[in-house]
């Protein structure tokens, strides 16, 4: 696809969508929702999904994800994240894949999600602004580094090939697990 | 616990359903169950699974697990899975955590599973077996390496403690994807 | 051995000396000498050694480990490595396993190497830091995450166990490469 | 470079040289020398060197490195390694990059080397073949499997892209450590 940073890993997303560990009914956020993948992902699991993205290009790309995927319970909304935030009720999840005002946005998150936020990181800076933010709110659960690497055919043999490592950051209410 | 190899890491385990693809009402075979923890989240998806181990006390363990879990839709099948697929009837999916007589039970498993078969594998022996095996059945789909490392707390940071690597690797229908 | 941090680890100190660059005659400082392995092979490079640690059972380790070693190049501080710095002549290259006061270090040592600096890092924190200073002083030139996994015997089979993932990360005066 | 498979990456070269543990005056072949990388840091070393390759591309390539390193002390072979070995005399250490009959030549190998032999792998049917060939002539020590990832800058932070991992296995006379 054309946006920057393009979709998550599959894998990635398996372990980001188990950390979160959403229910039928639950209300969830896509903070940077990008292509739509996990959006789309957490509504096959029962979700209500509040797919955010400031990006139009982004947005227009993940209705079409949705579409696709013949998904409806998916609600689109086009601009900064903070903005949205300010404006959103309770969640019981929240994922963000990207965010250029990440404090800020956990901030608002921490006052919001019932249960679960993960964040998904490429940037070294990124996990340790996301680290120190959960620590200094008292939601910081864990971080788990993911190295995924595929199987390719070489000469008759088999090698594999590393894919970009995510760092997958994890927080909660302290009363949930 | 108290059984060898020890439990699936959850993050393993969450790629390796998002690749077995899990939909409800599919009948699954959980080859060598150990803890259970496998089977017990593929009942959770809802589906009828067969746990399968020849080790008296990883069924012990595994019918624990599952009570614990309130999941009923489990049967558990003490003894080789060699015999236990002899008998079988048709599977959706299949998981091997680990058997003694791979080749034999992926052998099985080709003329058996409609849509997936996915091993998990520490040993590169077994990687090798897998792979070889499922392409001489014409069933290879991928292989993939994960390698999952944990934050944990030292001296005021955080570094990440290395988990040892799995081979997933992943069969299925030639007809399927 | 008995020492916070443990020996570096071979492929990792094989990385690091490739990195440093030591040529026969080189004066070099191991700040952090910790057991003196570091000391030892650089002194064994053919380069003068300066080995410094606060810690006067570090110095009391890397005393026995270059005396067992035959080594003698190697002249031992026990103190601060910036008190030691701010007393020191040019270097070559410096290697630094460790610091409480990173950025302070890098910042004489900047002043003081003609070549190469080479810091390892456990920590996510020690990376940044070390990046961020490196690029402020206009010195840094890569790093890179080593991570090492080393085979075991499994059930007449081979796996790997992985090792704590270093980073190392290379610094040097702009003239020079 | 136009070779298959591309020079040694420098961080798993610096580990197979510690490996290697080569002493000045040393008598080394590398076996499948490509593009003569290893071959002059081996004769950086103080050793002499058989170069190997039976592709006349690959000898032209090693030549032309060696020639800019102002490296003499290299003896080039263009053919089959087997035809090598069979005509060589005792070697201290050898270094395998590649060769397509290597349970042939860890034989000879085995019969010639005084101290170490280092095998560099990306497949995994290599890898086993190398461990299986060397624990059957009894020289097997350890096989390590060596990720490395390199900075690279992206939005004003740092991340890591993966390299493709290595396996290095080491063998060498009982006797030897």
């Amino acid at each position: 696809m054309g946006l920057k940073g393009g979709p998550t890993q599959d894998e990635v997303m398996a372990v980001s969508l188990q950390k979160l560990g959403i229910r039928p009914g639950d209300v969830v956020a896509d903070i940077g929702c990008g292509t739509g993948k996990v959006s789309v992902a957490a509504a096959g699991l029962g979700a209500f999904v509040y797919a955010v993205d400031r990006r139009p290009e982004a947005i227009a790309y993940a209705r079409a994800t949705a579409a696709d995927a013949g998904v409806a319970e998916i609600e689109f909304f086009e601009g900064d994240a903070v903005d949205f935030l300010a404006g959103a009720g309770t969640l019981d999840c929240a994922f963000v894949g990207g965010s250029q005002r990440l404090a800020e946005v956990l901030d608002l998150l921490a006052g919001k999600v019932r249960r679960t936020i993960v964040v998904n990181a490429v940037l070294v800076e990124t996990l340790a602004e996301a680290v120190s933010c959960m620590q200094r709110l008292g939601i910081f659960r864990e971080a788990v580094h993911v190295q995924v690497s595929r199987s390719a055919e070489l000469g008759g043999g088999v090698m594999f090939r590393p894919q970009n490592p995510v760092y997958i950051i994890v927080g909660g209410a302290a009363a949930c697990s």
